[in-house]
């Protein structure tokens, strides 16, 4: 998996002066379940204030489709996403939700947040 | 009721140093009124941030599922669940929602929390 | 299960010249898979047109909820229930759905009807 | 329950050259269960195609109201509404649907439908 | 009211070898209750299969606005309306639904239709 | 009415140690309006945090049903309500929430709290 | 549109002493564009927290009837009405919000707040 | 326009012996009004039962971005992208559903049909 | 793609004296497209009427599972499955519904319908 | 794009005493994507407190169009939008939010906020 963080591309931030929020909603994830191999359906939210760095569309399309064939736990696959983007784009809020169907009779959600300590008392007004 | 709580098993948290939520819901729960003796029939949502452990989804069905024929009320299941949980995972913060179908023209959900005395300072993010 | 017939109560139809419809919608039926021994859910749809006898609502519930702990296959219960109701009520025209949760990302409905060849030519104006 | 009808009220249909359906859906019908005194409630549509005379629609309000201390079953209550408002309106064609709320984990519909035998064969375009 | 079907504009139907059905959806339709002085609030939906002429939909906005201050009853200013469109337009087929708000805790739909008896036999695929 | 409040009965909380929430949901609350003679229907949401002592479900459904013949304004029979569960549960925080269905066009609603004093400042996590 | 206000009336509060919260929701509002002739129509809800009087509902339904051939602006009207209610409510808080249906494509919400100063620090709980 | 049927591409249908539906629906259509040179937005939905030929999908988006600067009327376009589509595909049924949004007050639906005359009796069980 | 139809396994249907309705819906079904390469996702509704057979729900699951990392487009895919599964089951009636997420603003079903001849004049209950 | 800002009009608030809120919601709005040529469409949603000036309803609509031909992307329009907003109204603040389509299975929403200096501590209530 060690390469996945390539497949992210990025763009300058055009208006770095503004806390805006961005939000991506991509109902089409999948990946495998490493305990039964049997695939596993989520949809992914990821929402960001940027700094610098947006995150390119296409690119986090790609990036989400290269977990089609990974067998990893709804709990791992969260935090490793968040970890690539907020790697990718260093961001000053960053937040990744995946609401996976029902197993079992129990529908599941997975929400993990990163708050970069530079801008912790910046971005009150969201 | 002793020995429900060995029915739940957890794993270990990859991601302790991230304060993520993790929302099972499960909209099969039915245990039995323990005064008129007819089945109860509710959805169950645990929310939980993890500290160390997270609960296995398998065994977590089975320990719903472990109520069936359990005369057991409203507001005591809910509780007793919550803490049979929290038990299990030592969470840093712990929530347990039980929605109640229909009886006498009356629905009625209970909610109940747990906060870690240790973490009470370092949710806010959430 | 020979005896589950015997639960069903009927009364006496008061508008036996009116071709009418009676739907009972029960979204608490229960019983578990012969297969897995897990509990399935459904909600059970039973529409009719009555001839001399109605079913009793309360006998209804009961007759339901007495399929709680037998283990009975989607197709089987939904014919061997209106196959019941057929025999309690001797309706014009009777018609089961059941609608069962989420298994393996499959969720599943049996519909199964009954016409009574003495009214088939006059049920028309439904 | 003899002197409800003549709470009913008409006014001569303007337009009887026509096959009109009009529907009038009341959310707030409640009347008593004769087995165990307790309130049920319905939501009832009423719909017709007039002949001569339209139902007036406060009069209506006011024979709905009339059933509220009433102990009468829901299949009867049904087929007599459709009764007296079939006295009343002596419309081409009139059905009476009353939904019922939760009972036992139980909804029920009561569909009863008139068909005047004049008209049977002129109701062909609706 | 005699002047309200002058507002109504029509324009040639460039398509009349085709029998296509045209639905406008007025949701902010109002006019007043003749016997209470209180103004009724409708949404309106005009349905027609054209035969040489299409009605306009700015005049027809203008006709529907002309009832604002007119005291009419549900069923008149349905049969009304449909008759006035009827004339303007010259279908093949029209219909006029109104779905009126809460009177007294009952809300009104009334359905009025045209066929044009030259094209009786030739709307079947509809 | 002075004798409603001998309605409702209670049950000890067993879990008093915990502030957990309790919400019953009556879709079927009906009463009379003291100036018109006319029922009103409501959907009446308590919600309370129980301290010593819950009430009891089917005696709470007999207290809502009590009302049915009674000639009070919206106002007053939810604080009525509100009052009358505060005297018999002695709760740590309660709300009343009335939900009152289209009269003359407009649908009220009426939501009234409590806050036992003695626990201000002990429910801040809920 | 000076003697709008004396069609407001009002009734005591029977519970000053609770800071309880009403809502009044009209969804039949119209109003005249004033600057194309245009009728307007939109939902409007007032809540407020009432202090020692109540607004009387019928002459509210009345008020906003008042407005039906006013030629006036959506932020105008907005403001206009929540000056006349707290001019004849003297509430603790108060707020209009009213939402208008599509003009050009777009659709328009204006919401206004009134708090009483004298109440500022003792409406917390809400 | 005459260059927008060389737009539409199509590709063999592999079951030919299958009378079977494919409905598109696209969300995104836009044209221009003729008469106010505003911009017009609608849903379209194309259904079809195909013969030898089917549509293919992204020549089929393009020939619908095809009109973003058009100026055609609602009924217009429906019908003239029938025909286009009908010409390309020489399909056995073809229906085109147009939604368009609100204008005036009025939203807008044009469903235009085609039958194959050779095909006539052969659908029968759709 | 030839051994697919192995993976289904069925079982004797024990009610074939009826003309039963079973509805299997699998809202987890993706494939790949062929020209993009692109991962497609649809909800598979899969209805029929059985013979001497019914479908074994396990073996459903991993036969659209086996689809996963195929490259099919979404009118040979439906028609294939179809083909399948009537090869399998034998059944009276049978139709696939696949609906497909959206591709370049264009959202896709897919209906493909069996009516085996034997049955052709006996399945017109339903 | 310099000479878009000359598009917007105001007019003078005319309630300058009260921070109330305004929100326009465009469901229709359409620019080209800079990269692929392709259209993008999304629901914009403004909402402001104003100050001295509102924005004129009208040349808001025609401000939206006039991105219709313009390749721009989705950060950079919705910043774009709202510095133009802010220059044109300079309100106590504002927010504009832009809802875009699916693309590539991915939806997105931008949000930026302008908080005017001069008010921040002035705006609580809301």
């Amino acid at each position: 998996m060690s390469d996945k963080l390539s497949i992210l591309e990025t763009f300058t931030n055009a208006y770095p002066e503004n806390n805006y929020r961005i939000t991506h909603t991509n109902s089409e994830f999948t990946s495998v379940c490493p305990k039964t191999g049997h695939p596993d359906f989520a949809t992914m939210i990821l929402e960001y204030i940027p700094d610098q760095l947006c995150v390119e569309l296409k690119s986090l399309k790609l990036y989400f489709q290269s977990y089609r064939n990974d067998g990893i736990f709804y709990e791992s696959v969260t935090n490793k996403i968040l970890e690539d983007l907020v790697t990718a784009c260093k961001p000053r809020y960053m937040k990744m939700t995946a609401e996976f169907g029902v197993r079992g009779g129990i529908s599941s959600v997975i929400e993990a947040e990163y708050l970069n300590p530079e801008f912790e008392n910046s971005l009150d007004i969201f």
